[in-house]
């Protein structure tokens, strides 16, 4: 049995505890919370705390809260008799160097609090400060996810950049496309199963080769057209995107 | 019955042969290729020619081919006993005036050939220049589709740019991860989750409300990071895109 003490009470947190608590290997034996917020999103019979020395005695301490956070409540922990390992892609491991035993676990995806996510399909980054606590951290992301890989704090950086451009630009390009909805009097529906198709095409598909529109194909009469229905900052982008998806066709 | 020649062997005619033989109300009686080619991916059962003066009598001509190609197409074929209709987002009905009947169905979703579409789900945005023809351009779309719905030329335009951002850009996001991944020596499978979820989240959710990151929180400690790693083109976008987003959330 893995014994869990849970730090935080956002997304991950919350989504982290769901999938544990399906798994008879791991027990969470306590979370943490700076205030009662979210409270609803947990089990009400995991022993809760407001209090970081009343920590209780565990194997891992998942410290999931903000990037922002991680190092200072990482100072003000108590010397912890398990290892304290944080969920950020941002954040090097280093930030938690004040813990003899310590570690990350990065799951590869945006987890929002109102949507239950089959973690098991998510990716799991790890990292720990020694073999031996990367193999527990290692066996408690086994039983989360299918996808545990090792990864250090200098790539994992590089890949949280990877993963603005695949998550939150493309988010952005969605969202764009809703605020020109509203402009053009146009239901932001229309557009939602294409949205999708885009996201599907590229689980078997290279997204250089699942390109299509007007700048692949380099038809400077539509851009033309189009960049005179657009203004602001939707057109900025509009000629900024065209101009690079038409060099990097040109160049292939 | 609805009598349909299908002209063109691309992506989209493709497609639309597909889901019509699937049709019991609707036939087609001819389809005409400029070239044999892509010969193999349509029914051998449905009569084929390479002549536009040799085409047969039908209710519809679906002009399914480039956008470059439509108004000259329609220029050379000779006067037709039925509606023509274009398949195009980005070209006006007025393409195809020489015609009596005329019209517009716009599948709007990104079409390839290797990929099998349920286009009952996708939606089709009509026109026609006659509340006759529109009926039966209707009719037609709704064997295929469960989502018609009438949009002008002037609309169907705007709808047009919406998608690129909806679909050309998103992708060209993806496409900008898998370099970069290929330059950190990252497996990009390892985003595909990610991306498929991305897609998901916005079917329920309002992408305004889906975005995170580090510029949706303006972390610039973390944003800055990410700019020292990137360079060319990938930086440039990082940075104006982030700029963007930062603008759009302080606003709101």
């Amino acid at each position: 049995m893995i014994k869990v003490v849970l730090l935080g009470a956002g997304n991950v947190a919350c989504q982290l505890a769901i999938a544990m608590e399906n798994v008879n290997k791991v027990e969470i034996v306590q979370r943490y919370s700076r205030t009662a917020s979210n409270k609803n999103f947990f089990d009400a019979s995991i022993p809760c705390t407001t209090d970081l020395g009343a920590l209780e005695r565990a194997d891992l301490y998942i410290l999931a809260i903000k990037d922002e956070a991680i190092a200072e409540v990482a100072q003000t922990l108590p010397k912890l008799p398990g290892i304290l390992v944080h969920t950020s892609g941002a954040i090097g491991m280093e930030a938690l160097h004040m813990h003899d035993q310590h570690g990350v676990m990065y799951p590869v995806q945006s987890l929002s609090m109102h949507q239950k996510i089959n973690l098991k399909e998510v990716p799991f980054a790890i990292e720990s400060n020694s073999q031996e606590n990367l193999h527990v951290v290692r066996s408690l992301s086994s039983e989360i996810s299918d996808h545990v890989f090792e990864l250090d704090s200098f790539k994992r950086e590089k890949l949280h950049i990877t993963a603005v451009f695949a998550n939150n630009f493309s988010n952005f390009m969605f969202s764009c496309a809703e605020e020109l909805c509203r402009e053009f009097d146009i239901p932001f529906d229309i557009l939602r199963p294409m949205i999708l198709e885009t996201g599907k095409k590229v689980q078997y598909m290279s997204p250089f080769e699942a390109q299509t529109g007007p700048a692949r194909r380099g038809d400077l009469e539509v851009i033309q057209k189009h960049e005179e229905a657009l203004k602001n900052t939707q057109k900025e982008i509009y000629q900024r995107l065209t101009q690079a998806i038409i060099k990097t066709y040109q160049k292939a």
